[in-house]
């Protein structure tokens, strides 16, 4: 672990929040079709159109709100008013102007490191949204490179890690998510640090039961300098 | 202009046919609300959609989606009907599944200039589908860096050479809008050809008086080796 040089970052839930206001704008959605089907059966559904739609839109909120317009069509089977779709799409857009407020002990943390460290930013999402909020977050001096990804597949940690001219046994990726941050870190070569986020969404969840050296667990960011010794 | 060491390509209508796929589906966009008003009125109303979301939603079929969709509901006062929001989903599903064919003589180029330069693609648009249309394209092996920008601002193209270590002189872009490929290459100081395509976005033009001896005018790509010697 005293060999890691270079430290990446998940967006997302470790340096902002933002499930949670997916899923608070989930919550708005559900309660425009409330006459249509229960909260739970409408989650159910929008989770079912956005795993299909995925491999062709990727992920971010203009994906989330196509969804959302797909799954009110097909569970009122076409009787959706207008009305409701323009609130849709005003629930989508409210999503690409949401504050971003570092979470507690993210800048601190980055402060910390930013001398011994090459750190990055390396996150699934749209394109100009993710620069966007990295932006309105204050935290973009932090970084020295900044890595949007349309997956989070090994291949994309190696091509990456190429990128930064880093091998895996000097890279270390700080995620909340086991599926996109952990699993495929640890199966490219490179280390990978989980700090849980209290909401995860239903499609990032991975395996739990995940061991190796190179997973370290830490409850909150600001464990990582201490850690890193 | 015997410096330029990196050729950075547009990629839609420069690479493959991009523009022609949206103005064809746009028609058939036109046709689906031709009883509400003519089809130069829709487009015209489109485009003012999409003028205000761009900001927002930044480029790409996507939000070419969501922009018809806000303006079907727009012209028809909230009374388009489910089947017409589906069919406009559809419309953008078909753009993120199109054939990805290279224009003639694009391969050919690209083979000839490969040896001699540090070859890059440069494009705006939606990430995970820019990506999918290199890999469908056949032609990602014959590039060395990938950019998937979300704008094309002076300061996009100098962050870019940045990444690529060169230097303005010795940085060549390829592409087909002025406002977009060419005005703010040469306000970086760069080197910058035009190729014209036969149809552009009314969003992408600009100013065709523009004149610079950085600025280059071929009539098609397969030019580019002779006028680099």
């Amino acid at each position: 672990m005293n060999k890691i040089q270079v430290i990446a970052f998940d967006a997302d839930d470790i340096l902002w929040a933002n499930e949670s206001y997916f899923q608070a704008r989930e919550a708005d959605y559900c309660r425009l079709l409330a006459d249509v089907l229960p909260a739970e059966d409408v989650s159910r559904e929008l989770l079912c159109t956005e795993t299909q739609n995925v491999a062709l839109y990727g992920y971010g909120a203009k994906s989330f709100t196509l969804s959302m317009i797909e799954t009110a069509l097909r569970i009122t089977r076409g009787q959706v008013t207008g009305d409701t779709i323009a609130r849709i799409i005003e629930l989508g857009k409210s999503l690409l102007d949401m504050p971003v407020v570092p979470l507690p002990g993210v800048e601190d943390t980055l402060a910390h490191l930013a001398g011994s460290y090459t750190l990055a930013v390396a996150t699934k999402g749209d394109l100009l949204d993710q620069q966007r909020k990295l932006e309105r977050s204050g935290l973009a001096g932090y970084f020295d490179h900044v890595e949007i990804m349309s997956d989070k597949r090994p291949d994309d940690y190696r091509r990456l890690m190429c990128t930064l001219g880093c091998r895996p046994e000097a890279f270390l990726m700080v995620g909340n998510s086991l599926k996109s941050d952990i699993e495929p870190v640890l199966a490219a070569g490179a280390w990978a640090a989980h700090v849980p986020f209290h909401v995860t969404w239903a499609h990032e969840r991975g395996d739990d039961r995940l061991t190796s050296d190179r997973f370290l667990h830490i409850s909150r960011i600001s464990d990582l300098p201490a850690l890193l010794g």
